[in-house]
């Protein structure tokens, strides 16, 4: 810091793709403080350091900073202040606060500079380069192309799509750095994430071409070929700044604000090009993107079919568990075995998250991962709660079911019965083209509060094909977002109760946006459950789930029946069978 | 035009009040074009001329444009062009297109010299006054005071909360332009306008005192005598201008942008004072005046009753008529009636809006109204739809109720039914603290997406008390609206349907927000229903209609009898027992 003449260096926990996870390499922040979560912001002045993070992380960062001198700044809470509030405090207009451009967006570097005025913002080279021993290397795998058979559309045609869409007359290069949009243009996959199956890449796209850059030696001759045949030139990852750098000024520079880091906007404009912002809510391509294909939607149903059967085997192994007073089942136990069910399918390419097997008050924390270290044993009456899912070549899944280990109060069943009926109006709801999530939510979210509860999370997410399990640019949640449900969206439909300390209840099924109907009115849209599980009938409340929601009920358990039955060996079955009973 | 070198001239359907009507004296359209709709904006170029209005209109303005050179545009149809499109085709860079400054807000203004660029947008003063022979001079009648028992909270206090509010430490005017802020924050009503009980006025309030500027004479000596001593200097209408032009510099002026006029807004940094836009959606005043405090409550309850009564003599009087071969009734007769019946009340001062009385296709026009000269009989088979309410010393009413007059089809039957459940859904809502209308708007409609069918207005606008019968801040629409609901609010909760040159159907109460619970999760609010009208039973499919909604229907019309049969006579009670009978 001294070096570069800063007064504080804030180091987000990014990296220049802008993704839901980041390699090691780029994990600064845990080898600055060794604290692990998912997100978190550490700003360094020359006397002072603080950590910013959520409320999911609150004590696991209290704890992993007990023998640092980095503060903790619990985020959302009334006693804190920003980060730029913080600076402001202790630094003196004029003073220079250096940030990695690389790692923060076109959009979050100007919120910034706005923010820390009268200070100073200004672009450092990552340091941790210098001072950080034995880094981890950026790590690049080889990338397979996915067949058409589950794209369901040639890279050729999503250019001329991407083109028409983009509506610029003149020539343009348009930039992209999320990898998931850069797997779904170009029909490849990755192992270069946890979960998410992208390859660390970047892209351009011309009107005539596209430019694909990745790691060397990551694509064979022959898929390179192949790539070629669909006009895509390969380009190497490194090679992407001085391409777009030297790219000829004619051509407009164009990208989603936030989807682009503020050291990549400036290269892509130092020869004197223009810049055009992609003011697409998420980017023209996260849109084409989340609306799904038939292909694609075809292979959903059969990635919910695969997940359904392993779900079964796997619920009803840890029914038979849990009556084994000898051997009990734990909760790391448990989210093993889902896993290896699941890989008995070809077409399992591993899991899509990590899973949430949480029994008890443990279900409480609505990210509680158990660990083989750390676990509790699943004994007693309460709710087991298993939130996992799966990438198959062909789909994405995630899935919660909530199932009772033995005797409930009531409390338990209302709250229960309260979640299942949200989660079942949200999946009945019908309403016409142009209707946004944040007017859907309250299907979900209105039984919950019924009861003066509430859930702090969304009620529904994006999910990708063979892609991230969160993905957008839709939700379904109480914030506004302007974006409108579409036919081919896939969404996740998870409301729940969490008590802390007591007990925590989440259901969650995937559906599908499709078209219901044209009338004088215009055109209707409805939800197809994609999902393919059974639900825990026995805490039910029957009056209070009320005649629409069980008629529902049953007609999803008779079609989890038909769809996975064939594919179940007798005991498998028969468990089934008696699980998708219909209740009255 | 010539005269000022205009181009064009832009005539907007507004005052420099900026409410939801306007004096003879602003009906330039009208005398322009013979058009009287409430929403229109002319547009004139030295070769053409064209007027801007909503679907409402269409037919309307088709009309009355018929004989004139003036060309119909109706607005958000596909081949309307906005007027700045308009314009910019019409003329070249440069040319001067004119508005009266006085009748544009500062967002409207700054909006449309950013959209005409590069046209020029020049201010002209009222060039009606020179055209206009015999136009209406613009009429001020005599204020009156609202008691402390109605209104709730003297000015001095409301002053105080506004200081408060405004939260600025050095010297500031903050400049008031509405008048029903204005009569809510002095606690006068007046008689300047169609319905809404408010006088001409502007108003300006410093940290320590308040300036209330009206017509000479409106005011008695009396009633300045008491407003002075709450710190209320009265100065006259006309002084406006000059008092805000001179008022010292150092104190910054302070205006929401949306409901100050341009020329205001110059005229008040005229001598170099500073500007401070109010920021909160709507303003402070109105939301302040959204939330109604316990005396303004209690006064409603009380409006309900009175109108309930009225409602109840006007139900069965039409009712009796129905069976009257010889003498039917029609529209106009029936909303003539339930003025006069709410007339019998001593605390009724007038209708809170134009009635809208509508039999069979006419109440498939949301905004139909009958006229002494335009009506329809009232006979056979259909829907007759009363939308009315009164303005009481007390608090303003405005309920629909939709009545079968024979018999119904199946699908009258459903719709009908399905617009109630919407309108209990809504109703029964229970939603934490923080909740926004756009998030529960769904409840009123879902029940008819459910149908393939919708209306496209608002579910809930709020209502003033004895004031404007549309009153913001708050909504209950699909349009997001970050103002949240809070206790005290009160607002319409109105679903709908409308078939075309068939039938309309809407059910309409006044709801409450109040607190439901303090739990774990925080503060909870709930609805209570204001109106005391009962609803038509004949046509429900109760099995659509459900259990719950059934119970909350039955426990409604109990309250209905017991609160009014006290002050019905017997046949009206028994005729209001018959009617408010449960079902099963």
């Amino acid at each position: 810091m001294s070096d570069s003449a800063l007064s504080a260096l804030i180091i987000p926990m990014n990296d220049p793709h802008f993704g839901e996870y980041i390699q090691n390499h780029f994990k600064c922040i845990e080898w600055l403080s060794g604290f692990n979560g998912s997100a978190g912001t550490i700003v360094v002045t020359l006397e002072d350091a603080a950590l910013w993070t959520d409320s999911r992380y609150f004590v696991q960062a209290s704890t992993q900073l007990a023998n640092s001198e980095i503060k903790l700044k619990r985020m959302k809470m009334p006693e804190t202040e920003s980060i730029d509030r913080w600076l402001k405090d202790r630094l003196k207009p004029g003073d220079r606060v250096g940030v990695n451009p690389d790692i923060f967006s076109l959009s979050e570097y100007a919120g910034l500079a706005d923010g820390l005025n009268p200070l100073s913002l200004v672009e450092v080279d990552d340091i941790f380069q210098k001072v950080w021993n034995n880094r981890p290397v950026v790590e690049q795998y080889n990338i397979s192309l996915l067949d058409e058979v589950y794209s369901g559309e040639p890279v050729i045609s999503k250019h001329e799509r991407l083109v028409n869409e983009i509506g610029v007359k003149e020539d343009f290069l348009y930039l992209i750095s999320t990898c998931d949009d850069i797997a779904w243009f170009f029909n490849i996959r990755g192992k270069d994430m946890e979960y998410n199956p992208v390859a660390l890449s970047y892209a351009a796209v011309t009107k005539d071409a596209s430019y694909l850059f990745v790691g060397t030696g990551t694509l064979t001759d022959e898929q390179k070929a192949m790539l070629k045949n669909e006009k895509v030139t390969i380009m190497d990852y490194c090679d992407f700044e001085s391409f777009i750098a030297s790219y000829p000024t004619n051509a407009v520079r164009i990208a989603p604000q936030d989807k682009i880091s503020f050291r990549k906007y400036k290269m892509a404009l130092s020869n004197g090009a223009a810049f055009l912002p992609d003011n697409t809510r998420g980017g023209i391509i996260a849109n084409q993107k989340a609306v799904k294909n038939v292909k694609e939607i075809t292979g959903f149903r059969k990635a919910m079919i695969l997940d359904g059967v392993a779900w079964v085997k796997y619920l009803k192994f840890v029914e038979d568990r849990l009556n084994d007073k000898v051997n009990p089942i734990d909760e790391w136990e448990a989210a093993c075995r889902i896993a290896q069910l699941r890989s008995e399918s070809d077409l399992y390419i591993g899991e899509s998250f990590a899973p949430i097997v949480a029994f008890g008050p443990n279900a409480a924390l609505p990210h509680y991962e158990p660990s083989e270290i750390s676990h509790s044993i699943i004994r007693g009456n309460g709710f087991l709660l298993t939130d996992t899912g799966g990438q198959y070549i062909c789909g994405t899944t995630d899935t919660t079911r909530t199932i009772s280990t033995g005797e409930l109060t009531e409390e338990q069943k209302r709250d229960y019965t309260l979640v299942l009926s949200g989660m079942i109006n949200l999946a009945m709801a019908r309403f016409p083209k142009g209707t946004r999530g944040a007017q859907l939510d309250i299907l979900a979210r209105g039984p919950v509060f019924s009861a003066a509860k509430m859930y702090m999370h969304g009620t529904g997410h994006g999910i990708g094909h063979y892609l991230c399990v969160h993905e957008g640019p839709q939700s379904i949640r109480m914030e506004e977002n302007p974006v409108q449900l579409k036919p081919g969206m896939v969404t996740s439909d998870e409301p729940a109760v969490y008590e802390e300390g007591r007990y925590g209840i989440r259901t969650e099924n995937v559906i599908l946006c499709r078209e219901w109907c044209e009338s004088n009115y215009g055109q209707f849209y409805e939800f197809e459950t994609l999902t393919l599980v059974p639900i825990d009938t026995k805490p039910i409340i029957k009056e209070l789930l009320g005649k629409e929601r069980i008629a529902w009920l049953n007609e999803y358990h008779s079609r989890v029946f038909s769809e996975l039955s064939p594919y179940l060996k007798k005991p498998e079955r028969e468990w089934l069978s008696a699980k998708t009973i219909n209740i009255d």
